[in-house]
């Protein structure tokens, strides 16, 4: 039994997309128990509707929601201890819940989730990690936007962590990583990616395989397992393939309704075109994954559809079932037990 | 007429792609006049079967090619006043050429440039100018990849000359420019990007329009003619949509030769999917321009075809026309002037 606790209130939609999301995922895992939080008023009528998903949901009245534009210190200030996205998280510090799932403002989330689950042991920053669909299935690569610049110690950090989420996402036992670098010779690279990357080589990890420097190219391609990367490129280099993708698909809509012959042309191929747009789908990568705290935070894009917070659900069941955070652990205990002399996290 | 200096060994092909590349930009633009540095019996034969343009060009013979994988140091001992590449910017310098364009290594030439050519007055880094095919037509990006981090100051001159940039090549009198930035709430943007933002804001100036920040995905859409990064984000950045483009370009070829009737769909279509190719093809695009030297320089990519590079002449081209240096020289004056009391670089 995964135990999945659920903020009603997050996303641009809130209980209209998060409980109908909720159904679905328990369709595809009946193993799935809910603990929910939401306002009365908005929640209750819409879960009425999932007979299946109320049954299997405990829900907790909440008179605060955290809207998408309010800032994370305010969040914090207005939202703590009282507002679903807060008793969400707490949910799992307190061990109601394995893992929870919030469609709310990045940001406040963050905030909340540090404040409330605290950072891991040896850890000085989270990172958000997203599932990049590439040409040989699925890439993680992080962080896509929890802080902005990483010294070589927290690339490090990023390293572990992520070769942690691919062995519980993808169930490969020495998943390869690339730091994300730039390939102009004359100045290859950033003093700090260069010297992670001595870092990573010289820990000698038993947990990932160091590959070395990747481009941005790479990351589609698949080159690696795990791209790490500070938050800043990182989310440029996201937004940017997004942005591209969906460039492409505008161009591919215009050519195919063009001419006459392209139209009928369209009618043939349709059926390839539904697996392309499935391909492109963005609903069906959803789901960035808060790592470094003690506990599994998985954020949904604000805007998703129903299938999509349906997605972000099982990106948290997966992680939860293959018990991420015990394998960040894990991991973090083993490269710092190897340290010599043993150095603590205030001398990264 | 416009005099173009081409480094003939430059690229992955040298001469058998950059002599016929300059035929064909000849083709479409009969007013230019070219100066070539190669090795002679590398080019010579290649040369004689282009009559055309062995009329409208001067050859000087160079013994020294600077090699693609040579770091810019070593390429400086070596080929310092005698190889293709120095004597072709150097053409520049001394008034022979009105621009030159190599496909040679990009941390090599952006080194002989700047020794050869200096920066202008008040810059000091030059940057590297990408133009990036958008859903509203082209934008220009820098810097992707001609120095790594930037501060707010070195931010506003990539915007001034940028904008100066935007206004040689689109023709638009008052460009509009967009901070690349990130979208998570918290933490909202590195503190040189704010203080650029700021700064930029202030200088309240004519020759562009100051749009505020952007993300990843608002290049594609073409959002501002003109966006401004420091250069470990943006070559990020536009690999990482060459390799989205790359990506969706073989998920299509394989949903379209998948099934018989994708096949007749894709016969039907052909005119629509060649169309698309052709938005696609990055031949089309081709030509990064250092901006902030004393002279116009073009880098083609180093695996460009005869068609790329063509099209890197044609950028070379319409720089040089439009008085691309002469404009951002202008612009740095106004913008300098306003400044009170006068401000040295050195304080920036």
């Amino acid at each position: 039994m995964i135990r999945i606790s659920l903020d009603l209130m997050g996303g641009d939609f809130g209980p209209e997309v998060v409980i109908p999301g909720a159904a679905k995922a328990l369709d595809r895992h009946p193993d799935i128990t809910f603990i929910m939080y939401g306002m009365k008023d908005r929640c209750e009528a819409i879960l009425g509707k999932y007979p299946k998903l109320r049954e299997k949901s405990v829900f907790h009245e909440c008179d605060v929601a955290i809207s998408m534009d309010e800032k994370p210190s305010q969040a914090l200030r207005r939202g703590r201890y009282i507002s679903s996205m807060w008793r969400s998280i707490e949910a799992v510090k307190v061990g109601d819940a394995d893992v929870v799932v919030s469609a709310g403002n990045t940001g406040a989330l963050m905030a909340m989730a540090k404040f409330c689950l605290r950072t891991m042991a040896n850890i000085e920053r989270p990172a958000i990690a997203a599932i990049w669909p590439t040409l040989r299935g699925e890439s993680i690569v992080l962080d896509v936007g929890a802080t902005i610049g990483a010294d070589s110690q927290q690339l490090l950090d990023f390293a572990l962590m992520g070769g942690a989420m691919a062995r519980a996402l993808f169930e490969i036992e020495r998943p390869t990583i690339g730091l994300l670098n730039v390939g102009v010779e004359e100045i290859k690279g950033q003093e700090d990616v260069k010297e992670a990357g001595r870092l990573i080589r010289e820990a000698n990890l038993e947990s990932l395989e160091y590959f070395g420097f990747v481009e941005g190219d790479d990351i589609g391609k698949g080159t690696v397992d795990v791209v790490v990367t500070e938050g800043f490129s990182g989310n440029i280099a996201l937004k940017a393939a997004e942005g591209t993708a969906k460039q492409i698909g505008a161009y591919l809509r215009a050519a195919m309704t063009r001419t006459l012959l392209a139209r009928i042309g369209y009618v043939f191929a349709k059926g390839a075109f539904d697996l392309l747009r499935e391909k492109l789908d963005p609903s069906k990568v959803n789901g960035g994954v808060f790592l470094g705290l003690n506990g599994i935070v998985i954020k949904s894009h604000g805007g998703a559809n129903v299938e999509a917070f349906a997605a972000a659900i099982d990106v948290g069941y997966d992680m939860a079932k293959n018990g991420l955070t015990q394998k960040i652990e894990n991991d973090l205990k083993k490269y710092h037990a190897k340290r010599q002399p043993p150095i603590g996290p205030e001398a990264a």
